[in-house]
């Protein structure tokens, strides 16, 4: 699809391919034909092979190996390139659901990892809200604070999106009883008896307003806003908090113009009547930039300047689950970025990219009136703090946002060439603008994911069709090439 | 207290501290009287001191430092000692609220932490569930498999306690409905519509029974399990699930047998009228084998039985909930070891001391129908599961369970005198015979606790009135001299 850009870094780092690389170019492609695993991507056997087939059976035995694609050699991986245990090499860009940020065996990452600063957050770890370490400031302020998203200058940190999520909700819970029982005033006798048996007036009826096709999480209360997949819901109990329609847009967007704004004003109309009717006050309302697991939806800026006009309208909290779309692969460093809104939202929860978990804010009303309130014995783990602030380092330093952006605009357009070709196999192309978080439908996602493995490819699928991109940030034009051999669809 | 046993492991491991170690004993004590930090314990400034005060101020800015003690050079504490960046060193009997295992800057878990297998679980973290690491299988098996509870040859990795709690819950609810359903019946077409309204039957109401003054953790359907504190829980929806009583012992329990026989039968008979009577299904219960946050309440291995057999007898999932109870410190690897169950426990879930989290089950059952079910993106921290298999090797090669055994039984023995000689400071000891797991009440909790600080002594309080001793596994014999000067109660 792009042209052929073969490179020295499709070649692994590794001692041997040390060699390789000072070789001129037409001896490295005839080397690396007789050397596998040194090539760019080369797949020998059925996926999963018979190795990784024998190692997750193994594995099985004590934990549940039902999900797994294939049974990966870390020390082999490199870069946008990901080893099985069989020899394949594929060009990932699933990159573990979304979640390596700058490459396996990153220099930098490994340099992190080496350093003195993470062997002691490892093996001393603390209970960082009683027993911060001397470190632990310039770590945030150096890292995460670095990238902060503007107008939100506090952080707490966590472990997963999904309790980054939930600790966002409690925020908004204590902060919408703190202003209802009105600020200074202390918790009633009634309040403190009723909540240790979660009863009212202690443990209030209060909802978080999530869409269709969300995905939030896993934990009871962040699954409660979940509403992508029965696999994820069914039979736990769950919150009776409301659901908006989130746009469901028909592409391409220049062709539908109206009819896609008419949609989305049914959709904001709907929100709002939600937020003033629902049985119990809505306190919170909690949205992804693009709709992920749920199958990669997609709303205007306008979409969500109105979501942002009717949270302030009603007092309710605005949660942006970054989670996913955070750490720059929407070619911002922020999804939300794209929105230009004239207020910033009042909570930013992240986690996979940025190797750690947590959530940005503003206002220091969602600071809870005591202390221990929001609070656990671990707070995140420092290692992973660690270890984010060099993903950090490497994104700023080398620009990857701007080459996500870059690289995006050109994939898509490959893409959409691929589209005019191929109908039946690429439907509903979107991402336009959005960095390499490129994604569009087709008849069978599974069947289509399968064949591109056995073509080398890493790919994963999303919602109910759709095949989404989730290169890494270090995703170049060159690897175009290898991403959709053009022989995929005949 | 104990006869005085000074000995080299007092002086921190420095290289101006290996100097002192061979020095004889009488010039180790006239040196170590003039070099702050190397003597065993010494406070030299008010607590928290001024840097820490400064340091915590500065944090404060971006990060919620309410709950801060005092801020702490890591890089200078080391085994049982701690010390913050005033130069001041303490014994810690708190120990990062009982999850330091084996002792700061410990050597074996600094080795794991340079080796190999940590950088590549670091920098290449996997999404386990799909891309296993070729040496998952062998580090769950040489590490936290090899503590697995007596017939629990399953686990699920997680990174808290509050997730593994969750995890063992939603695999209790997914296993009720399997059950009800009749296994190998596939969902209907209602289950699954409704499930993604959070409305029945899909998302059904079933419950998970918990004890008054227990705490489970802090995530939507944890706290609602939680019942220590209004702290935690004001303000936060809840699910309707049943609160049971937890035995309230008298003592000295020799002399209270009849009135806490009677007790915990009156315990057991209301749980099992709220198990039979509550307006839903009851499909779980968890219990602490001690309840540790809400005040160290302890019941006999009798009270146990009674709760699986009534589990048994209806079909309840039991779930230990060993947290904080785990890993040594009683004095068995598991706390309910002690109770010797005629059948295990159905899920015992683990972190703290663990440096990762998660839960062991034995019943095949409890993996849900189909993947993805129990899932979510990392499942774990294989990083922190490498480090828990390094904490494993030191427990069990050095028999640290063996030991916190032997130096509870004496540390018991001096608490129970100095109760007789300080009635009015130390009131209902318990935890004989639970290793160095032990626990008393006093008049005044907070300023028992900061006198103990004052004097080199780092040590927490939980419940209303107690005090906990939670020292690390590493804790010996000669240790119990400076945890409480005699000249405390004075």
């Amino acid at each position: 699809m792009l042209l052929p850009q073969f490179s020295q870094d499709h070649v692994p780092n590794t001692s041997s391919a040390t060699h390789t690389r000072l070789a001129p170019f037409s001896q490295q492609v005839k080397r690396a034909a007789k050397m596998p695993g040194t090539i760019q991507h080369s797949v020998v056997t059925e996926v999963p092979g018979p190795q990784s087939k024998a190692a997750a059976n193994k594995l099985d035995s004590f934990f549940d190996s039902r999900a797994v694609h294939f049974v990966v050699d870390y020390e082999k991986s490199s870069g946008n390139f990901i080893v099985d245990v069989d020899g394949n090499r594929y060009l990932d860009v699933y990159s573990q659901i979304a979640s390596i940020p700058v490459g396996y065996n990153n220099p930098a990452l490994i340099s992190a990892a080496q350093s003195s600063e993470m062997v002691s957050a490892l093996v001393n770890r603390p209970a960082i809200g009683n027993f911060p370490s001397s470190d632990w400031h310039d770590i945030l302020k150096d890292g995460l604070l670095r990238v902060a998203p503007m107008g939100l200058n506090h952080i707490f940190t966590a472990q997963s999106g999904s309790e980054a999520n939930e600790l966002a909700f409690k925020a908004s819970f204590m902060l919408y009883r703190r202003k209802e029982r009105g600020v200074g005033v202390e918790w009633s006798d009634e309040e403190i008896a009723s909540c240790l048996n979660n009863a009212k007036p202690g443990s209030p009826e209060l909802a978080v307003l999530s869409f269709t096709n969300s995905f939030h999480g896993r934990g009871f209360g962040s699954l409660s806003t979940t509403r992508s997949k029965a696999v994820h819901k069914l039979n736990i109990p769950s919150f009776k908090w409301p659901q908006g329609p989130f746009p469901s847009l028909k592409y391409p967007l220049d062709s539908y113009v109206e009819e896609n704004a008419a949609e989305e004003r049914r959709c904001l109309a709907e929100v709002e009547r939600l937020i003033t009717t629902w049985h119990c006050p809505v306190v919170a309302l909690i949205v992804e930039p693009i709709q992920s697991e749920g199958g990669d939806n997609h709303a205007s800026s306008a979409f969500f300047q109105g979501v942002r006009e009717l949270t302030q309208k009603h007092g309710v909290v605005m949660i942006v689950d970054e989670v996913q779309t955070g750490f720059g692969a929407t070619g911002t460093f922020w999804a939300h970025q794209h929105w230009n809104l004239t207020s910033p939202p009042d909570i930013v929860t992240f986690s996979k990219k940025a190797q750690t978990a947590g959530y940005f804010f503003g206002d220091r009303m969602l600071i809870p009136d005591k202390a221990y309130r929001q609070f656990n014995t671990w707070i995140g783990d420092p290692a992973r703090v660690v270890l984010s602030k060099a993903v950090i380092g490497e994104i700023l330093d080398k620009r990857l946002v701007e080459q996500c952006a870059r690289v995006g605009d050109i994939l898509y357009a490959e893409l959409e060439k691929l589209a005019q070709k191929y109908p039946e196999y690429i439907q509903n192309l979107r991402g336009k603008g959005y960095g390499t978080y490129l994604s569009f439908d087709t008849k069978d996602s599974a069947a289509l994911v399968a064949t591109l493995k056995r073509r080398g490819v890493n790919i994963g699928t999303c919602g109910i069709r759709t095949v989404r991109l989730r290169p890494m940030l270090i995703f170049e034009e060159k690897h175009g090439e290898f991403l959709f051999p053009t022989q995929h669809a005949t």
